[in-house]
């Protein structure tokens, strides 16, 4: 009896250390690194979690909101609502603050634009965060501009990242990855959020990746009032319209083949054939690009998804022309995202004689660390036999 | 008596029915241009009242806050709060909620980066903005990149404007401005709030101003911890330590002439001579371009201060060389500003021979749309003798 009752206190006390452990947050919080400038919160902690604050002295109840999971917050004696996350996946998480059941943006973090619109974000440092980190490089440029589209009857708004020596030798063309945005995202994703910019700078910097132009245009062509374009303030928020509404893949196909890639290679200096150009893009921008790319197969040699599906051999009508012209498939999922089917089409695909690649970012889910991780895969395997 | 008492009658009627009239507002609400895509608030109506709405069910007091003023909102039986601000000046404003006492931003409007955070902003349409309105003309390139600035020894982010032509012609340069912001706001504020671009391509399609490129870059170099420069995610929010802190002129001056300029004219195809260099800036940017200026005269040719001081003719040790070097002082101010000090200067350097231009902005204060117009202004006037 003595030895039971030892054993169990034993268990009890290891259970009861164990659930303290876990409930209680590792005290190392530091300011995240997407912070506005100057603000001490949101915090992060080795664990991943996140440490939301915010004054709100008449407020009877506020909460710190992830992606739609509510965390608690508690108010000390001068008014101030403090509250912690569980432990969330490296890389950037959209969040916001409920506020006496007002959901809005929390005024300590940095906004982008995910969910139809501007958010909050807070980054989780991540292990491999090296790869597009800001560093001392020769960088890119991530060129802003707008544009007429025939096709959309509308003022367009376009993202390019030239590489770093694109102004160099006003000769030298480079190949073009068209690059698509999520549902409810927009054309500032990837160059914001995605950190397309320094993950190219990076790779080129280390000579892992053949120097390409990306675009990154607007796949959310709304049909109803309120098309792209704004008269008054584009930069910063997205032209009315976009990100909210009837998604038409249709009318974005038109789009890009017959307004984005003609101004692309009148306006930049592409190598504007078949073998340079690529098309990829993550969730919705992954399905755009299966249905795109299966469908003008003379246009695009190098194919992306990301988390969006991913092209089976019985879609394929033609095998041996999608062969000869199809360089490259590359299918990758978070591995917190069920990837199984991308995994085995691409078996498939690599097993007809077809240069297939899967790829599963760990311990990720559906979100931007598992495309940032992709964009960094998928770059380097691009353009390279030409 | 019945006499008196009916003038009494009429005159008290009269001024009720005055009264009614102006706290009333005139019912033509329409979304403001700058809000989110799809967001029918905040409002603005003809009299450039702003009515901001949200939903907070549980609160117990919700203001708008715009630039500092706050105006009640009210609670209806859904547990939504509408408010109407008084009439504000044409242009753009930076505003806010207070919801029980937290200040936040509106997920209703758009954010852009003023009073040393990203704040929700509101257009209020202006009967002259067609001149930076987004025209089907030829647009130029907003360029965002990052450089290693040896001065300030930190990872600087720029942004560009390049014109319309700019990547037709390789053989052709173009003159530069440098084009500073105000206290508290970053590189950022030109490219967005002040539709540089689009008041640049206007007028470059109307074949009212030369063409020439735009830098603007961060003036704002604080002394102390967190310099600019964040490894993760750069884009739509500024790089940590802007837009905060002790602000040190004479380390804004160095990287201007040290850093900023020698990079610009090995990276862009720029007219590299004083003749073709102009600098110019609103509020403290206007205080900077004044002291930099006088310091570098053979650096720039055409100045402009917008809401920021002026030039006195008793700073000018040298006036015959002042005279020879300067094509162009500008000083422009909002008329609900005073700006009878920059408009007596103005006077007295055109009596001692100098290109002086003195303007004055209807109806704005210390604003954007001020600097806006003031822009407008100034750009035609410059390098048109070469």
């Amino acid at each position: 009896m003595k030895i039971t009752t030892l054993v169990l206190l034993a268990v009890t006390t290891g259970i009861f250390v164990a659930g303290a452990q876990t409930n209680q947050p590792v005290d190392d919080w530091k300011p995240s690194p997407s912070n506005q400038p100057g603000q001490p919160y949101p915090q992060v902690n080795s664990e991943g979690r996140v440490r939301a604050r915010i004054r709100a002295p008449q407020a009877q109840n506020v909460q710190l909101d992830i992606s739609g999971k509510k965390f608690p917050m508690t108010k000390d004696a001068d008014g101030v609502w403090t509250g912690d996350s569980t432990p969330q996946d490296q890389g950037n998480h959209y969040y916001g603050l409920v506020i006496d059941g007002a959901e809005v943006p929390d005024p300590g973090g940095s906004f982008i634009f995910g969910s139809g619109a501007w958010r909050s974000d807070v980054e989780i440092p991540a292990t491999d965060q090296d790869f597009y980190a800001l560093k001392n490089v020769p960088h890119g440029q991530l060129r802003e501009f707008f544009y007429f589209g025939k096709t959309s009857n509308t003022n367009r708004r376009c993202f390019v990242y030239t590489p770093p020596d694109y102004d160099k030798d006003p000769n030298q063309r480079f190949p073009v990855l068209y690059l698509q945005h999520g549902y409810n995202e927009n054309e500032t994703g990837w160059g914001q959020q995605g950190c397309a910019g320094f993950i190219m700078d990076n790779l080129i910097a280390e000579g892992k990746v053949r120097p390409f132009i990306i675009v990154m245009e607007n796949g959310g062509i709304t049909i109803g009032p309120g098309g792209p374009g704004r008269g008054e303030r584009p930069r910063g928020a997205p032209p009315r319209g976009n990100g909210r509404g009837i998604f038409d893949f249709s009318a974005f196909e038109h789009a890009l083949i017959e307004d984005v890639i003609p101004f692309i290679d009148a306006n930049f200096r592409t190598i504007a054939d078949q073998p340079h150009r690529a098309l990829a893009g993550l969730s919705m921008g992954g399905m755009q690009t299966h249905n795109i790319a299966l469908a003008h197969l003379d246009t695009f040699s190098h194919i992306g998804i990301f988390s969006g599906g991913s092209i089976a051999t019985n879609e394929i009508t033609d095998m041996s022309g999608f062969k000869q012209k199809v360089k490259l498939v590359f299918v990758s999922y978070g591995s917190r995202e069920n990837g199984a089917t991308g995994k085995a089409d691409i078996a498939d695909l690599e097993k007809a004689g077809i240069n297939g690649v899967f790829y599963e970012s760990p311990n990720t889910a559906h979100e931007w660390q598992t495309w940032r991780r992709s964009l960094h895969e998928f770059a380097p395997r691009l353009f390279r036999e030409q």
